[in-house]
């Protein structure tokens, strides 16, 4: 067990909490932190307000020494200038853990990274270590520590690593909408202590993280990250977007949490060959994150594609080819059986399968195919491409749920049609998607890394 | 005037319409178009069916021959073997244009191309045209002809060529939805005469139509489109998916509607050089539109960012940056005002401009930053991310009106949000994406063929 895995494991599963900056007033920062701990139920937590008696009925306390018990974690949301005085009462107190929300140092230029050095220093001296400043901290269920936009409340398998908090925050709570569960997230920020190499050392420990979805900008030590990726991505897939790339995202970066963003070809290569999953949008982390969650990883490469009505088809079928993946033609026996169910004109009974606009009106005709494909020896995975409504859904929650290969399913629709259907897709566990081209992309990633692993 | 454009006129605004299979049987094809003609209230509509005296309401007649009247088009839903028969009966009576719903025909073999030829050739002799077979044939709002879906009744200014009926139904469907009004769309399905080449000319020619989108998996006669399609993009955009490419999307397009699919280098070479707007999936292809449609064209290629929070504003510039957009810095002047109305700390007033969590508390930051970047010489277009809601759409929709660059804007939020959302961007006219990746591939588009168009 590595020495962070340690040191991290009581800051994220902390007893006690001081949140020093605590307020009523409504659209306070400070305020707003009350409102989602008392929601999530947070057990012992401490407002430190050197102005209120109380917060929202909890005692509060002038300054985190004056707590009569033990604290674990501080949460401080106070002006940047009050900062460097808090981490000094936070480390005479004994706190393990120092989150600082605020922003306005090392983004700010040169004085601010001295005082990030100062506090990393007292903090590290002082036996504690920071997480921040300038980030949303963490989002840790089965501890009941959330993010601002409070995402679910029960603990899942997925860690989050993020040089973004917004994103960390947009990306738990969407993910939320859509049935993922998390074990924690962290928003790294400026990184003046710990940083995103540590969090990974932790998640790659960490028995309830199953798969890690990462944001990065930028990465203070490029060789232990290089081999720590490795050693984790054999284990657990690690789906990254990496940014701050080319001359105007550095820039962007260096504003945004000051972190040093390297220079792209380095970094493809070190991530290629670590088997990482790389994405380029949150709305492709969550596409792939779908797949990961809810699927098993495909054998090797080779898709099925059923297609009702047929036009899509063709184009999915170009997609595929183009990220790698292989649409075989089907056998000789399995040909024959979708060709006993599906009209004889208009439609395919080749990969991929053609099922026309006969398949709207009968969607049995989906039961059959799907069936026959999910026995087909030369198919790994599928993508099934229809039109929607809880009839469809009905029947392709009945015929995948034995098929061990993984499943994705499309149906291009106006949006207020998805939402609805959306929900029936996260209920049986099979991702849904607004567009072929995302589900074959999401296959594809899996692909890859089923390969990546097997290698 | 080109002679095609003479042809093509009756039929696409035809004063009387057999539809020869027409039924009151739920879950006919004869019975679904019959409702959709019923419903956009086409005037002089001829139910023609040999077993009934009366359709929903409509004298039927045995035959077209049997109709009193002229009959501009006919629309044929029959079995396929009943098809040769009934188009000489329409080159009888007369009928200008038939639309061949019925599918069955080339993308079956050697012996339904045979019948194709035959079926086109007495067309042509019999002076009128086929569309068809194996299409949903045409909707156009002004002479309220339609889809199977339904899309909207409004006339408007795109123009639509489909070598996938579906995908042509599914695009006029979800873009009326998101506020796109069309001129004409059309079907080909297998182009046994009419083929997608004509329908180029016949829309680069209409002055309805203002923006031209496709769908394409093969060209009958390559020479004339690539020199149709240079002129045409010189005044209306041209936003082409082209499918079919490589073996198995050949394989796909073949039994789909029997287009031999070209080669993807030559196609590549060929659209580029004629300054066509590609994409790569219907999604794609309605993110475009909503963006040519909505948006005037930017002068250059320099955007401006402006999000809050400041996360995604990141990996946006690099997504910019890759698709060969410019994130200029901003002059002293401008920096300056952005300094006056932005928190100092955890922000940037460079671009990306990043006004942080601040502007979600008070979103009237928002308004000076748009209202000073759309005055910015160095900016040519904008994109604004932000976390929704009304308040936010508010302050956007009033401070974007009187901005002469295109501006498109993108929130990651739930689906459930977003559908309320969209609305109100619909009805202002602003482009709204749920992913800043997807904003910025549509601005970069409209800057390529901006740089065309003046080229």
């Amino acid at each position: 067990m590595a020495k962070i895995f340690e040191e991290l494991e009581p800051i994220f599963h902390p007893r006690s909490m001081a949140l020093i900056g605590a307020s009523d007033k409504p659209g306070k920062v400070g305020r707003m932190f009350m409102d989602r701990f008392l929601d999530t139920g947070f057990q012992t937590l401490y407002p430190v307000n050197p102005g209120a008696n109380e917060v929202l009925g909890l005692k509060a306390y002038p300054s985190v020494k004056d707590i009569p018990g033990p604290v674990d974690l501080a949460f401080v949301v106070l002006p940047p200038k009050a900062v460097l005085e808090t981490v000094r009462d936070c480390v005479s107190k004994g706190v393990k853990g120092i989150i600082i929300n605020s922003a306005g140092f090392g983004e700010t230029g040169e004085g601010g990274k001295e005082v990030e050095r100062e506090m990393a220093r007292i903090a590290r001296e002082g036996g504690a270590r920071i997480i921040g400043p300038n980030c949303v901290g963490i989002y840790c269920p089965s501890s009941k520590l959330t993010f601002p936009m409070g995402p679910g409340k029960d603990s899942g398998s997925v860690g989050v690593v993020s040089q973004s908090g917004s994103l960390a925050d947009h990306l738990t709570l969407i993910a939320t909408h859509n049935g993922i569960k998390f074990s924690k997230a962290v928003s790294c920020g400026n990184e003046c202590d710990l940083n995103a190499v540590d969090f990974f050392e932790y998640l790659g420990e960490d028995p309830e993280t199953e798969i890690i979805v990462s944001y990065l900008e930028g990465i203070k030590d490029g060789r232990k990250f290089n081999h720590l990726i490795r050693a984790i991505s054999k284990r657990k897939p690690i789906i990254l977007w990496k940014c701050g790339e080319g001359e105007a995202g550095i820039r962007a970066a260096a504003s945004h949490t000051g972190a040093l963003a390297g220079a792209a070809p380095v970094w493809k290569g070190v991530l290629n060959g670590a088997g990482i999953v790389r994405v380029n949008s949150l709305e492709e982390i969550l596409d792939t994150l779908y797949a990961f969650y809810f699927q098993p990883l495909p054998k090797r490469n080779r898709i099925g594609i059923i297609s009702g009505p047929g036009g899509p088809a063709v184009g999915t079928t170009d997609a595929c080819l183009s990220m790698g993946l292989e649409v075989p033609r089907l056998s000789e026996e399995t040909k024959e059986k979708i060709r006993k169910v599906i009209p004889p004109a208009g439609t395919s009974f080749e990969n991929p399968v053609d099922l026309s606009l006969a398949s709207i009106v009968d969607k049995r005709i989906f039961s059959e195919v799907i069936r026959t494909l999910g026995r087909e020896e030369s198919i790994d995975m599928l993508l099934i491409i229809g039109i929607g409504g809880k009839e469809f859904h009905e029947i392709i929650a009945a015929t995948t749920k034995d098929i061990d290969k993984p499943v994705a399913v499309s149906f291009i629709m106006p949006l207020e049609t998805v939402v609805e259907d959306s929900k029936m897709y996260i209920e049986s566990g099979i991702p849904l998607y607004s567009d072929p081209l995302r589900a074959a992309k999401a296959l594809a990633k899996m692909a890859h890394y089923s390969e990546f692993r097997q290698g």
